[in-house]
């Protein structure tokens, strides 16, 4: 089997104007320690489910990336987290929305996966299942970050929330004039040819009323199957849930004979844009091909395989 | 254009010889009367999604079914409530997780759909945002009833819950000795062939750690496209999320061109029978075609057209 790990830091309105060589040192050093780290698990023999949740506990402990450590402040100054995972062998999934205080979402996601006798758990009853389960909780403190939390201050007192990664207007919104960008995803395909897939985020600066995005919802942000894909999603995540982008994708793959390429080109850059949702996917099969599909200027994306050593980009 | 209302109270192992005559009675006219409101909304040209928030409306004003006022109690013996709604001909959405205190949760996740700018909204923030549109809120006591009550104390100090539903045995879940049964959902197609679907529960008797079921998710429990079909499941959600039950249906119909009925047969009798989920959906489209499908024992029912007046069933 031809073992691939893909991942993702976001999508969005990214290009070379708004980064300076310093951001994209850093970005390209976050990318290729959380591929290195989470491909070594393959190439050892490891699970796709291994692979992605050690990738994503990386990019989670990096501030830059919107997830995890790195998460946005809602409207009222906190984080809350929302994260899945999904096991493409068994169609076994985890997810969790709104959690605060827990340092790797994606491993309670996980937990919640193989412990729960459930998929999908919310707020401070998931952070009560945390606590039975032994998972690491960090302080407020850990989760704060300048950038983000100028980000914050700039609308807390408006009714306007912002896509961590989007400076453009759009109901709702305002432009994003510090170009952070976010959300994280893995995708990956074992040496058994298993497929795992899995979404980390912090959501939307200034976000309240307990939004849930795309990202926790297994079918529109995260999907695995071995029959067809694994997929992880970002971008503006009610668009995303109204299209069931994940499963479309497989869909299309299971059942009209789509190629992976044909399949997330079709729902990324045709349906999603005439519904208006800006973003993109990451993508896996179990033969070793991968896509980055995108509609927004740039994705912060990074490939590993047998034939592709260390692709990392952020631009189209 | 065939006007079609139908709805459901719930799948599961529903036998004549668990009900007498009353109960059968109370079910019968609990359907009969939301089957009978939502239809004249489309009788007087009103919307699809005007009849299936109303249909819910009355099903969650009835304290027989496990939604609004008859919701089950969780392991804190609170009342944690879902709903999701969705406008076929735009696939507008609305839904909320794990909301209390409100006496008509399909009418917040309609609020949701029209006025938040965004789709899924949780906890205590969907409560604050039910607040700021008006929203009537009802008290603890409105919730209290005492099959529920009794029902939950009999659980309450174990691990255990159970789905109101069921009485088989199943892992984490004990056997349901009193027959109770939930969850509401309603698919309408109105005079201009749209489609709308929703569905409103409370869940699994004694749930804690803020389980999310299938109900709220778009895709999974609840969905509806003017193209394809309008769904609404009810069952064990943990499996209709694994399998994205609702538009796995809808994705056979347009991607296979599989019928109505050959779409649900697939996915409720051979797809989730495969992976070991119980229950069952029912589905309308937008030439008047519907369908109730289900691989429990029964479900509660009921469906009015033009051609079929007042089908009203709950065995198999």
């Amino acid at each position: 089997m031809a073992i691939t790990l893909v991942i993702h830091g976001g999508a969005g309105n990214i290009t070379p104007s708004m980064m300076n060589k310093e951001q994209e040192a850093n970005y390209h050093e976050g990318l290729e320690t959380a591929l290195n780290k989470g491909y070594a698990v393959l190439e050892k023999g490891g699970t796709a489910i291994e692979s992605v949740a050690t990738a994503i506990v990386e990019l989670e402990n990096n501030p830059i990336f919107n997830a995890g450590r790195g998460s946005v402040f809602t409207k009222k100054g906190l984080h809350e987290m929302d994260a899945a995972i999904m096991d493409g062998s068994t169609l076994a999934a985890g997810a969790i929305a709104g959690v605060r205080n827990i340092k790797n979402p994606v491993l309670l996601a996980k937990e919640v996966m193989l412990h729960s006798g459930h998929v999908f758990l919310s707020g401070k009853g998931a952070g009560e299942f945390a606590l039975s389960r032994g998972l690491e909780f960090a302080p407020d403190e850990y989760f704060y970050n300048k950038d983000r939390y100028d980000q914050w201050i700039a609308i807390r007192d408006s009714d306007y929330y912002q896509l961590d990664h989007k400076d453009d207007n759009l109901k709702g919104m305002i432009p994003n004039s510090n170009h952070k960008f976010g959300t994280v995803g893995a995708v990956a395909c074992d040496s058994h040819g298993n497929l795992a897939a899995s979404t980390s985020t912090g959501g939307m600066t200034n976000k309240r009323f307990g939004r849930i995005g795309d990202s926790p919802v297994i079918g529109s942000g995260t999907y695995a199957n071995n029959n067809t894909c694994a997929i992880s999603c970002t971008g503006h995540g009610e668009f995303f849930l109204r299209s069931v982008v994940a499963y479309d994708i497989s869909c299309l793959i299971e059942y009209k004979g789509y190629s992976l390429s044909e399949a997330c080109n079709k729902v990324v850059k045709e349906k999603l844009v005439s519904l208006g949702g800006e973003g993109g996917v990451i993508a896996v099969n179990s033969i070793g091909e991968y896509e980055f599909c995108f509609n927004s200027s740039g994705m912060f994306r990074a490939a590993k395989s047998e034939k592709d050593k260390n692709v990392i980009a952020y631009y189209k």
